[in-house]
């Protein structure tokens, strides 16, 4: 009991101190406040990684989309899962038994406003609490001794669509939360509150007065320039902003230096674009926002006026890299859109912005002449643009489709090599938006689409690495179907992520050869990570398929269009995996 | 393609000609027609089966318990699943990728009237087909090859409670099947049914009329003697043996020689005694039918007018051995009731019976003088008299609990050792019966129960090791919670089982001795199966905590008296483990 009481308290230490600087641990859902999902353990090299094995098993007891990872303070594990949400903790000095168990008591009727699973993104801890962000957008704090309930807080409101799928984000002594709806016309916003005691202590919103934002008109400024007064209202029509989208359910990053926390905001809503002229500010953006009172430094729109669903809340990698001799504090993005954005996260610069996946064929590129009309803007090729081809015109072959060359699966970066490891998606689409009203807690779509691997060819995904001073794709490993699984890098020279048929796989981080392979229960779209416990380095992964691109067979769909299209290209995957909920624990031989 | 083929004829010839004669395969539920569970592989032995590593796994796609084992036919592996039924090909050439999937469409209403929990024991294998015994009792014939259903039978009706829980077994041209609901007051039957076309060929009730039971009433005996006239009804008052229980819902096995087969009926129906005195014959009953005409060549009850609920449905293992220098067809059974009886199974001559826990107390022994009118008889201890002591009193203390000593999960027998290792309950429990009337369709249960481990002991189960031949136990390996997973032992020196925790467990077949464990996503109710695939040995099992141990986890209890009371003292296996559906595949490294 003396060790978990010490272990815990170093756990402590390292969440608050160095944001997961403590490598034996796992404690926070990114790794670290970088949100690198890198590891320093070193155990398991490329030379031994083919030796791994499996260690120990557990199933969540639920079946359906398992996102997220389990955390591991010290000598013990906190497991979650999707709804109804359990959390499990595990003791790792004996055998995993489960310490404790908490289930949450939720109104199913929160289901059918998951738009695309009943996923959970991980949990987050500090403070001797365990944080929780429940389907239903209660944030609850538990005791991460016991499982009791210290405190709770709601969010938002499901029954106007309003869900939380995203994972806590501990940031000093506030824990962060955004919020899931944007297929129902919720308008994000990003919320933390007191870690003590769960009271708010700031809200900003997506769009809307900048009194809703925390935006200040003279001192936020994008791509270097002001943003000025009312601009998340004036790029919209009337009130079209108060269910204007942008939701904010990614994975967020912090530089302690800068006391900055950066995110994503996404789609605008509906997918019709006709609906909603303008550049729809302040959907599809880059955040940098003071994490004690949420003022928002700089912003990035990235897809002004988003025509294909390409909902940026995709995660922000800090690294400080040279780039052209001088070293700089760098913020790297692999968005929905196809483009991998690198900008200064001191000051939201745009530096680089390169597709990370050739097929993607709706912009030529990003303008990068600081003295164009257009700077910062993606050139939209006409051809793909549904708003130009408008309302019940089925806009043919875009790529990439509406969930994007990457979607919420977070890529990691190794300092090691200075690459980031990206699970992308090499995915098209048709897409045919129609005319759609709104009502509070319904979905509020406004497009159908069927997605598909790129024309004449047939794996769907690739597992690629990217050098983000450059732009350029350094390796690339095809694989079947995407890859909706979240990559660890670790000190030994190995990147891991899992696919969608179940396997885990390891890779050289500098070729990107395999070097091992495991089938797991059901397909992975868990995010990777590794942790050392009793001197001995372990690396672990969720299996449980579904997810957006693994709707159809966890919510038994069968027709090509239903799951917001992610049917049609992903049926074969009933040819490889079946629906599970289970994590695998790997390490190496005695 | 031709090597499947290949394989698939050779299964054919396998399951038809020798019950399970191919070593490689393990082609039919009890591993071979004698039910002994063995196999003849031997690369896994006692000193490396320490290596075993997990192989491969795979997701059911459902929770809840699961019972029962793969089949493996050449290159193709089956797995089943409990309600609502899945069935799976997995091509091992390829990396156990779906070959089809097969889902029967079933009404949910019949999960209510599944006793203990919705359990499926698993499929049979023979002339090209998969036979899958549904909870709705169907019995479906699905081609191998594509997994289209070929014929389907009716076997029961769910609305009076009839139930598909048990594993066809094929026998010789005939799939035969037993049905669930004795706490419905289902009245007991085995039909045979044709392999090619699925027309009933007989069916033998366990009680009711002589040309219902098939019963000879000049050459069926009963401990050497007759059974005379109406055998099936004479012992019961009125028409009570119409829903009188005895059902079949066990491992069948078979004498290719003798052309018999061998199966146990269960309890009669309800559980208060004092509602249908006389002895209930045949419920409680060994049974002896021809393969071809469900003949009955002779019986043994083993506990006349039931007052516990030590239904005898386990199996019957077939064994050739010497007793008193004599060579023997020998039959060995462990009855829920605690006592392990050893048979000539040519005639059903009674040569041991003797407790396999020493904390059996309700009889103090079977009597085993011939010339003793009450010889065959357990001599029962009146203090555990649920009968004697009445209708709405407590009697305390009687061991074995309800779930018995054994309940459905299987022994195995190693020709090695000439010894049987039995997974075990060590369970004891309070019993009250009283007054119910009976509904169709709805509980006939007539007593509520709690169950606890034996006073003064925290074990609930132990893995044994008994000598069929002289009725004693070798050794004994104590377990925290009762074995309710099948056993395997293997040529190479191994036995194998699995505990409700989750371990997969190999222990020294002459010893006892532990030389393995690794714990599954799930508890085990599963049974160990090996097979051989390209040349290398598998173990492989799965699991999904349930069955009636598990019934408090599987569905939610938490009353210790629901669950037919298993609740009670298996309340605390949610510290070690949570729902599952899995299966773990094992081998030993490269």
């Amino acid at each position: 009991m003396r060790k978990f009481l010490l272990s815990s308290c170093f756990g402590v230490l390292a969440a608050f101190a160095a944001g997961g600087a403590n490598a034996q641990d796992w404690s926070m859902p990114t790794g670290d406040y970088a949100n690198t999902r890198y590891s320093k353990l070193n155990q398991i090299t490329a030379a031994n990684v083919g030796k791994l094995q499996v260690a120990w098993t557990f199933s969540t007891g639920v079946l359906r989309g398992h996102e997220g990872a389990p955390l591991v303070i010290g000598n013990v594990m906190y497991v979650h899962g999707p709804f109804p949400n359990p959390v499990y903790a595990l003791d790792l000095d004996h055998d995993a038994k489960i310490l404790w168990k908490y289930v949450p008591k939720q109104d199913p009727n929160v289901i059918p406003v998951m738009c695309c699973d009943t996923v959970n993104r991980g949990l987050a801890y500090a403070d001797g609490k365990i944080f929780l962000h429940q389907a239903d957008t209660t944030l609850v704090a538990l005791d991460a001794k016991t499982g009791n309930v210290v405190w709770t807080a709601k969010n938002g409101d499901p029954s106007k669509g309003e869900t939380g799928t995203s994972a806590p984000h501990v940031i000093k002594d506030k824990v962060i939360i955004g919020i899931s709806g944007g297929e129902f016309g919720v308008r994000g916003s990003v919320t933390a509150y007191n870690v003590k005691d769960g009271k708010k202590v700031w809200r900003g919103y997506s769009m809307g007065p900048d009194s809703d934002t925390l935006i200040d008109p003279q001192k936020t400024t994008h791509l270097g320039k002001p943003v000025g007064a009312d601009s998340g209202t004036n790029t919209w029509e009337g009130d079209q902003w108060k269910i204007g989208g942008g939701t904010t359910w990614g994975w967020y990053s912090y530089d302690p230096d800068l006391n900055l926390v950066y995110y994503g905001s996404g789609n605008p809503s509906t997918w019709n674009p006709k609906q909603r002229p303008g550049d729809n500010r302040w959907s599809m953006t880059i955040w940098a926002r003071d994490a004690d009172t949420g003022a928002v430094k700089w912003v990035y729109q990235m897809t002004p006026h988003d025509e294909w669903d390409f909902d940026g809340v995709n995660e922000m990698i800090l690294s400080d890299q040279t780039i052209n001799g001088q070293p700089r504090k760098l913020l790297t993005h692999f968005d929905r859109n196809g483009f991998g954005y690198t900008l200064d996260r001191t000051n939201g610069e745009l530096l680089v912005a390169e597709k990370f996946d050739p097929k993607v064929n709706w912009a030529t590129k990003v303008d990068m002449d600081k003295n164009s009309k257009t700077y910062g803007r993606p050139l939209v090729v006409s051809q793909y643009s549904t708003d130009q081809n408008g309302e019940d015109k089925n806009t043919k072959g875009v790529c990439p489709a509406a969930l994007g060359t990457k979607d919420e699966q977070p890529a990691a970066y190794s300092p090691d090599t200075q690459l980031f490891y990206v699970p992308t998606n090499h995915v098209c689409m048709d897409y045919e938006p129609f005319k759609v009203s709104y009502t509070a807690g319904q979905p509020y779509v406004g497009a159908t689409l069927s997605m598909y691997p790129p024309p004449g060819e047939t794996n769907m995904g690739n597992f690629i690495a990217w050098d983000g001073k450059t732009g350029k794709i350094v390796w690339s490993d095809p694989e079947q179907f995407s890859v909706w699984s979240g990559a660890l890098a670790t000190a030994g020279g190995v990147v891991f992520y899992g696919t969608l048929e179940g396997y885990l796989k390891a890779v050289d981080a500098k070729s990107g050869k395999e070097l091992f392979k495991f089938k797991t229960p059901s397909g992975i779209i868990g995010n990777v990570m590794t942790y050392q416990h009793g001197g001995k380095q372990y690396v672990a992964v969720l299996s449980g398929v579904g997810g957006w691109a693994g709707i159809g067979l966890a919510a038994g769909l069968t027709n090509p269009t239903d799951g917001l299209g992610a049917v049609g290209g992903y049926a074969a995957l009933s040819n490889y995996t079946a629906l599970g909920g289970q994590l695998t624990v790997f390490a190496l031989p005695q």
